[in-house]
């Protein structure tokens, strides 16, 4: 505990033996690995020649600890995420801590050891890292901005220019978990729910569907701006018109319920464990197949189609009616990841 | 400035329409370039076969802007230096933003420009970022976590196993600028001092040592904790006492009236433009030729050597007495990088 009563305190991110005692008793033993064990200025990695995706992400998430994950999970898995996508396969992170003075030891040692954790579910390791101390704020405040490099897959042809009218899109599962169960955690008591964050690794999920052959022309995890958002940037960037079946969407009935009770749009909330894909009609059936054969997409679903057009989002109501979906504006939720 | 008082307002960071003007209006014009343009999660490199360096530096500098830089430059050649000391040549930096409501759009702007400026000085592109809000704290507040992705030059044999009796320790110019110079921001008014923050990026002046011939052995540039800090782990790493001359360390007479007027030891004080390296003695001149040639090397310095015996770091004082230099406890200086 270094004996200090347990907590960070401001002389531990001076740089000098206590900035070493807190990494080598609360940082490092969790994450030990050959990269990161020579605890140089930066981690070495031999390369194959081809192409490289780097990657970054900042998270300010608030409570740091919530139903279904915590910050050091999701770190790890936004960043891991985000390479996936590209169709990259996600080989070494880099993890830099900034602690807020006060916040408990043993808070600290959960969340290294949920990074180490998440880390070795999506087969990636931490190769470098820093770590910095700020003032008090309210004692309990971390902060966590993860880097990552992975490998473009040579057979991933992952760009939105080869999207076109007639593709289908997939969502591999139940939407908006992750910022309503980070909404109902910092609600606290009162809202009773099962809904957990989504968070997890999706390189998995997704190197299945790559591997099944289909034509993977677009993908892009749901985070921050929820589906609405990727979806907005996905009609833009494609100047085609998307057509959403809102029947189709895969909405679990209480992430619905806790939806209705914090009057927020579903399509609108950040998940953190789900991928929206574009495949060609004639691959919707072998993509839905990949991703339901994998545990982290079993409630996948074809959920509409690009169709010549104004570049806009349309949801195809239940009743048959139509509406615009628009990017969320502003800040709904804040410090959702 | 997005018709919103010219401030930073938490809305920025939601992921919605917002966020995508403050990224087009403010972040992204001063940053582009080829890698980072397509906006999508990741940027992509191609890389030859070879190593590969990662490493990632979180700068909580306070205040923003200091004589001689801001954070937007620490940022940039920290990143930069942890790669150039490690013998790689830097290619690539993620940028990920943690930016405080109520942060002036032109301290934005600012900062910005200075991180497309100090990445054209050490010729690496921005090729990803994240953008982040938090509410407001003092309201002039941001945090900068860059990683960056160097390629390993095959001429370079960093590595501390290979540091011997008989190799010297060079300085390549004054110590103890960054830190003084920021301090005497923080003091404000009172404090008159031309000492300016030597933040600065390496990678020029490493490439022209390693170009030289020289065999450098070890590199490190001595940040927090300062070149105490950097001796105190060579000491440990090798094995050997390191016997650092007093008369022979480049400090300037402005900065050392600074140190003792704010009761700072000049040992213990973060440099962000200084590189400490060990060669063999044979290799002294040649390492000293090729730092003095480069417009940041002219004040570079033998300042001692590695000799058989304890681990420890002594200081030759002047008057030929001798004291143990002692690696810094914890945070003389908080929120110096």
């Amino acid at each position: 505990m270094s004996g200090l009563n347990g907590h960070i305190v401001l002389a531990h991110g001076g740089g000098g033996e206590l900035t070493r005692r807190l990494l080598d008793e609360h940082v490092l033993p969790p994450l030990r690995n050959a990269l990161l064990a020579p605890l140089t200025d930066a981690a070495v990695l031999p390369v194959a020649a081809g192409r490289l995706c780097l990657t970054t992400d900042a998270f300010v998430v608030q409570p740091l600890e919530f139903p279904g994950g915590d910050i050091g999970r999701l770190a790890v898995c936004g960043t891991v995420n985000d390479l996936a996508v590209m169709g990259a396969v996600p080989q070494v992170l880099s993890l830099a801590l900034i602690i807020e003075e006060g916040l408990p030891l043993t808070t600290l040692d959960r969340i290294v050891a949920s990074v180490a954790h998440a880390a070795a579910e999506a087969g990636v390791v931490i190769g470098t890292g820093d770590t910095k101390v700020i003032e008090r704020r309210g004692g309990d405040g971390m902060m966590i901005t993860t880097a990552g490099v992975g490998v473009l897959r040579a057979d991933a042809r992952v760009d939105v220019a080869r999207v076109a009218a007639g593709d289908v899109l997939i969502v591999t599962g139940g939407l908006a978990e992750h910022g309503l169960a980070v909404m109902a955690a910092r609600e606290g008591l009162g809202l009773q729910t099962d809904v957990r964050s989504d968070v997890a690794p999706l390189n998995g999920l997704i190197g299945a569907v790559l591997d099944s052959g289909a034509d993977v022309r677009f993908m892009r995890d749901p985070t921050r701006g929820g589906l609405a958002g990727v979806l907005a940037d996905l009609a833009e960037a494609s100047g085609l018109t998307l057509e959403v079946d809102e029947a189709a969407l895969p909405i679990a009935r209480g992430t619905r319920h806790l939806a209705e009770l914090l009057g927020l749009d579903p399509l609108t909330v950040a998940n953190e464990g789900k991928c929206v894909m574009v495949v060609p009609a004639d691959d919707a059936e072998r993509a839905l197949r990949a991703c339901r054969a994998h545990p982290l997409g079993r409630a996948a679903a074809v959920v509409g189609r690009c169709v010549a057009g104004r570049p806009t989002v349309e949801l195809v109501t239940e009743s048959g009616g139509r509406r615009v979906v628009q990017r969320p504006y502003g800040e709904e939720l804040p410090r959702i990841c």
